[in-house]
């Protein structure tokens, strides 16, 4: 297993990943996604709505706003209760997170710091939305794209010919103000969701809530996580959300180097049997019930978001699983579980062994010999007529020598390289390399397009 | 052409948009995208992306922040010039933009707005981000996706083999406090930008310009816009950004009920020449310079943006072509060039006649009989055939007769409706029936993926 070290050179080197805002000294917990790193993460994104919106029969998607009206947040509890303990140190005025806090920090002065008691800091973004900029138009930045879910559930019942169970599913961006952000994309205070709300019937709860905990472990191991690095986790009830019935984490092995086996894995999905808490909260007539037992009747909300049982003929509240997973977690799992160093030939090779379904170059057209006018304009047809299949991202190089070029396309995962040579010229064949095997067979050109739907996507179901 | 309204109707009533928080009221400029709008909207993006990025040789792709340091913003000259200007009225206290009034608009009394003088409104959305929220932690959110693209100028350029001419696109959200939003996605406060920053070599930026005007126009045509609906205006000096050689912008005809034609037409995407001033200003040594003249030496910026011409041995400062498109808006000139209202048989059909590659549903799979157990089981494996197919939104529909089920898929742009009858049983075809021509032919199942492959994307290229 790799260090997260090697994987941030790779990603800065090979343009995965920069940190946002560099030219200017960055801002921290925020980065940017480099010309492989969009290609990578925008994979992620597509394999997952393809599985759970394309390949089901029961979802509908979703792309709510990141600005949402603050009493959706209030009503969430966000407002009152989405907070982490701060404390400050008295000698140099740093803040940290309480419960976070490390016996091996120093202060300025090179002693221990000199904290100061925990108080609740609120991690939702704030800002003012219209012309006056006051209390009245207070408004956040979504904190989790769940509640642009919840607050749509009847629009989108109204708007489809939906009956429960079903669910609603959303990619998009989410902000929280982490006291102190780290591990390069693990812990950031901008970053992306997939979530899916998935409505059933009470009583049906805890059986789709197994469904989904497998159904959501099954969709990295097939797009390559190795299972002894992911872990099903089963919170403890001390650790529940107090609305959740039950909550199981799938945990990455994000940090392999860490000597304690334990806290190499951490969360990289959660999913949650949520029960009627949301629905309820955010209903006319509803309220909110906070940890602490306050309640707050729900009272701007405009409509009771039941679903009506043509069956039973009743209106009920469907209860809610929830898979939330982190779309940059995920891509920094598969970037982990994929980075491979092995001995050839006296070199180290470094291998991105990616899913070709997330590699952000599917295919790397490459001219034995830049210069030559026959090689050069076979190659780039041949980028032309790949290029133009479902999608693929395919690259034309000719920057180096063909050693070199395989070795560039192997570290970021290229699957297959196609090199034009002079043969080409006489049998209209090429040499296709496998990134895997490294070994090479002579295709007709012809030929490249099927033979690359049937690899590129054998693995895929 | 259709009025907005019937827009709206349809976008609500079938799951395109809603309002942004509308459970609780809203939130005045912000709008959500329903079941049908995120297809939509992602196979603008796509075709896009698609087009721009995997279909050329010279451009590379982004996905920098939405949160960004305030530095980038200062020096891009927003913190001190992106204002609108905006009155008060002194009686009713509402505020307004300066250069929009309508004279028919009346105070709370009747009467008409006693106003203001204008003074300027920054439309950036700011926040604070770190347990500290003073103003040294002052961020932005971003209000074009083009600075993330010049910070990141030298980050892409170490990290690909790139030389001069080249491109990099992005798209993602942006944020503007418009002072009055209004025209449904037309003008919002949150937004989406599909962006590319061309950087050329000096002295042939004008013919790069002339190119990319031309490229981006057919890019719309291509994809379905008539071009009677589709303008090109270039920019009066007097209305030129200071920085800019020359802008052309796409108007689309938003507003095909207003009186005055001129009116009915408004910006889709601008195409500026934007010469060196972006990398200028953000780079270290350079400088920032604003219309009134005013200087900001840069003393911020880590890098100097300038490329290494190995030809003749010199840095140079690349100029810039922008086009920059809205994807909300391309998304609604999409939507209302392909509204059609037709008599068929005596009723009205409402007939969404969109590009097959922006259809959100690709193929809609009807049983004739919703019980009979060998239609349903058939019809279900043809919707499990198609949908796994080049990622094809696919759906099965029992809910109605055939003939409601033909008119809601039409009036969602469906493409194309598999019906699976009793002789489909015997001899295992079905009728596949065209949106367009309403024509109806009986295929065999097994034929059915070449058929839509070749139908679907035939107009693509």
């Amino acid at each position: 297993m790799v260090d997260m070290d090697k994987i941030i050179s790779l990603c800065k080197r090979r343009g995965f990943l920069f940190q946002g805002s560099e030219q200017y000294g960055g801002l921290q917990g925020v980065w940017d996604y480099g010309p492989l790193g969009v290609e990578l993460k925008n994979n992620v994104k597509q394999a997952w709505w393809r599985k759970m919106v394309y390949e089901r029969d029961d979802m509908e998607g979703l792309d709510s706003s990141i600005l949402m009206n603050r009493l959706v947040l209030k009503y969430s509890g966000h407002e009152d209760t989405f907070c982490d303990p701060m404390v400050d140190c008295r000698k140099c005025k740093k803040r940290f997170r309480a419960d976070q806090i490390e016996a091996s920090e120093k202060c300025s002065d090179g002693e221990s710091h000199d904290y100061t008691e925990a108080r609740p800091f609120n991690l939702m973004f704030r800002t003012t939305v219209g012309p006056i900029a006051d209390e009245n138009n207070i408004a956040y930045l979504r904190p989790e794209t769940a509640q642009g879910i919840f607050v749509n559930f009847k629009n989108v019942l109204d708007s489809t010919n939906r009956k429960v169970p079903f669910g609603i599913a959303q990619i998009g961006k989410a902000y929280r103000n982490e006291i102190t952000p780290k591990n390069f994309i693990f812990r950031v205070r901008e970053f992306e969701q997939m979530e899916i709300e998935f409505f059933v019937k009470p009583g049906t709860d805890e059986e789709w809530h197994k469904q989904w905990i497998e159904e959501r472990f099954q969709w990295y191991v097939k797009l390559g996580i190795r299972p002894e690095n992911l872990r099903k986790y089963v919170q403890k009830p001390e650790e529940l959300a107090h609305y959740a019935k039950g909550t199981t984490d799938l945990l990455y092995r994000f940090f392999p180097d860490r000597p304690d086996e334990q806290k190499q894995f951490d969360e990289v999905e959660g999913i949650a049997n949520r029960m009627d808490f949301d629905l309820t909260s955010h209903s006319k007539g509803g309220k909110l019930v906070l940890k602490d037992g306050k309640v707050f009747p729900n009272e701007h909300a405009i409509n009771r978001l039941t679903w009506f049982d043509h069956e039973t003929n009743q209106h009920i509240v469907p209860y809610v699983i929830e898979p939330s997973a982190g779309v940059d977690r995920a891509t920094l799992a598969f970037l982990i579980d994929s980075y491979h160093e092995e001995e050839v030939k006296g070199e180290t090779r470094l291998v991105l062994r990616l899913h070709p379904e997330l590699s952000p170059i599917k295919v790397a057209v490459l001219p034995l010999k830049k210069n030559h006018d026959g090689i050069v304009s076979v190659a780039k047809g041949i980028k032309k007529l790949l290029q133009g299949k479902a999608g693929w991202r395919t690259v034309y190089d000719d920057t180096a020598g063909i050693g070199k070029l395989y070795r560039r396309q192997d570290e970021i995962g290229t699957p297959f390289c196609v090199t034009v040579d002079f043969q080409t010229l006489q049998d209209q064949t090429v040499t296709v390399r496998d990134r895997d095997t490294m070994a090479q067979e002579r295709v007709v050109i012809d030929a490249l397009p099927a033979l690359f739907s049937e690899k590129l996507f054998r693995k895929q179901n």
